[in-house]
């Protein structure tokens, strides 16, 4: 969706490579990521920066082939080595839909996928996957464990201005982004950590190392430019940002949507407070009806969605239709940061009743989203219920 | 050490990226490996028919950020899923350097590093690595361990005219290639493997699926790009073509190395039979005096090598110096097509003894290398046995 904005940029967002340029392992752009190029790392910290979106001073950058490799680098260098079995990895329900292969496709001794964080009751050390917002169902996350002796990871892809208010910077000990959902450039294979402690910088490095020699320099190149563009956008006096014109395509898409389901009453999507927003990032698009697998319904009118049951249990009525959607600071205010001012339109979204928690912690989390995004939590459950009946 | 050519050519291999561009996780170059660009597919099956070096035709090409995340993906998809414990892998030393490491840092259990493959006992099923030539040592290498049960994984980084000899077209089931070696551009992470069983090549796609959703599309039309100038510059009838070109430039770097090695009197290198060629694709250098860690010795005068013992027992006092030296038919016939035609001059290669055996099979390998490498073996033999003692 984000192709419109790029065609209209032109030359801007161009990148031009010799055939002699970056043919090296190596990149001088920090002391404990070997292969992070100088570059990228500065346009990193200038746009959270400009944003507002997260704390960079103080943190290391690691850069990694999208954020997928970053999430197992994070389990990686996060279990202890001394272990007699491996550290559980936990995520509250519905998650995202590839944690759990993702965790578990090697049969690693050194971390092991423990399922739903809200139903964790074991003790010893474990690994919260909090994603904020969460994919699919848009919700402002928090950690739900709080124990000691557990970690936290944050997925922050979608934390941009485009997609949600921009309440605080984040200050966690890791989070991760990643470009695919901040700029729309799935293709090019790009993510970053922002690490506090330095040791586990360096073992998330020596991950990707062991994993891929590092990072594509064409890639990280492309991505230092894609980011100066979206940075330049927000510091300029006149025109609309990138994140501006961006949430406007998301409120469109949106609209065509709702007129769609609620045409043919077949069916629902969450309904938010107007206090918060009235879309997510994600369309969480449940079937009014008795149906083995919503997702196999649409994919036979050529609807590419996936089903609710790989998001977590009970929810295989329920499918994440991704690329559709978003959800975001009020449109006067899109990005940029500043975070929301409180209006509301009917297509956007005000502030958060409470304002994200900045601290972060083995075990702590983020404050209350506020009660806009109570109705959407109830009508989820309320659906799963019906379908899976009283363990849900 | 590539940089002189790639500058030389200027216009031909500089690539250009809007913004709009390749922005999606999708590519359309394959029907089992979704995010294989169409161009490189292309591309890397022209290289491999102008170049002469391996067989294209029934195989899957599964793109890799580098060969190094293609090694893991076959490693996975090659352990038995319902095992009761992991696959065993080997190689024979000395090996690459990082097989060990990236076989056991997930503790896997589907896979896991068993050592040197001439010393491999147990009856089972078992993944040979066989890197041919041979890294560090530059030899032509065949699969030793030649027992049921066992898949072999042929790692070709070097089998391209600038380095050895290309005396048939690569037959194996399973062979690994890497822009890195080939071309110089180890930045841009790209690796491709040739795979013959369709279900192999799913399984591998999936791990990096998993691993790293696909590979950067920015580094697949880079890579085309670079391979599309490399092809042309062999098509062409005047002029020399990148292989000639950088067979040069590492005949010009050993004749330096050899003279620099010999003024000191403190080190070695292994002498080949001008039958075969007089120089490798690695400085496998030893230290002619009692030493604990040669590498450290040399890293005090700035000069970064990797120690020997990284690379298998028993060769503490050797040390491996990457992007120096090289192995190749030779240079009349350098490169494209034309294997080595038995001539030999001073700095050259002449041609193998035995052709490559171009039969694939699961414990099957290559035919013998010639005599030329034998020598190189006995010298390495000799300094392992008077380092470690009677076990090497």
């Amino acid at each position: 969706m984000y192709g419109r904005y790029w065609r209209e940029m032109g030359e801007k967002a161009r990148i031009t490579i010799a055939g002699w340029q970056s043919m090296s392992y190596f990149s001088g752009g920090s002391d404990v990521c070997w292969f992070l190029e100088a570059e990228l790392g500065e346009e990193v910290r200038r746009l959270h920066r400009v944003v507002g979106n997260a704390v960079t001073e103080g943190r290391h950058i690691v850069v990694g082939t999208g954020s997928s490799q970053l999430i197992l680098a994070a389990l990686y260098a996060l279990s202890p080595r001394d272990a007699s079995e491996p550290i559980t990895v936990l995520s509250a329900a519905p998650y995202y839909s590839s944690y759990a292969s993702m965790s578990d496709y090697q049969k690693s001794g050194l971390y092991k996928w423990g399922g739903d964080a809200e139903k964790y009751e074991k003790e010893g050390p474990y690994i919260e996957l909090v994603t904020s917002p969460n994919n699919p169902d848009g919700h402002t996350r928090r950690s739900v464990v709080n124990r000691t002796h557990g970690f936290v990871v944050h997925d922050l892809a979608y934390y941009w201005p485009q997609y949600t208010p921009i309440s605080a910077p984040a200050d966690h000990d890791l989070s991760l982004f990643t470009l695919s959902k901040s700029t729309g450039h799935a293709g090019i294979r790009l993510g970053w950590a922002l690490v506090k402690d330095r040791e586990v910088a360096k073992k998330m490095t020596k991950f990707i190392e062991l994993n891929t020699i590092g990072v594509s320099k064409d890639s990280q190149l492309r991505a230092a430019k894609i980011m100066r563009v979206v940075s330049d956008s927000c510091e300029q006096r006149e025109g609309e940002s990138f994140f501006e014109f961006n949430y406007k395509v998301l409120v469109q898409r949106w609209k065509q949507l709702r007129a769609v389901v609620e045409r043919s009453g077949l069916f629902s999507l969450p309904t938010f407070s107007p206090a918060f927003c009235t879309f997510y990032g994600f369309a969480w698009l449940k079937c009014e009806w008795e149906v083995e697998d919503c997702e196999l319904v649409l994919k036979q009118h050529n609807i590419l969605t996936r089903s609710g049951k790989h998001f977590g249990p009970c929810a295989a009525e329920i499918v994440g239709q991704p690329r559709e959607g978003g959800k975001r600071g009020d449109a006067e205010s899109a990005g940029c940061q500043k975070a929301s001012d409180g209006q509301t339109n009917d297509e956007g979204c005000g502030e958060q009743d409470g304002a994200e928690d900045d601290k972060e912690g083995r075990g702590d989390g983020e404050t209350d989203d506020g009660g806009g995004e109570g109705e959407a939590g109830d009508h989820e459950k309320k659906s799963t219920e019906r379908e899976e009946g009283g363990e849900c």
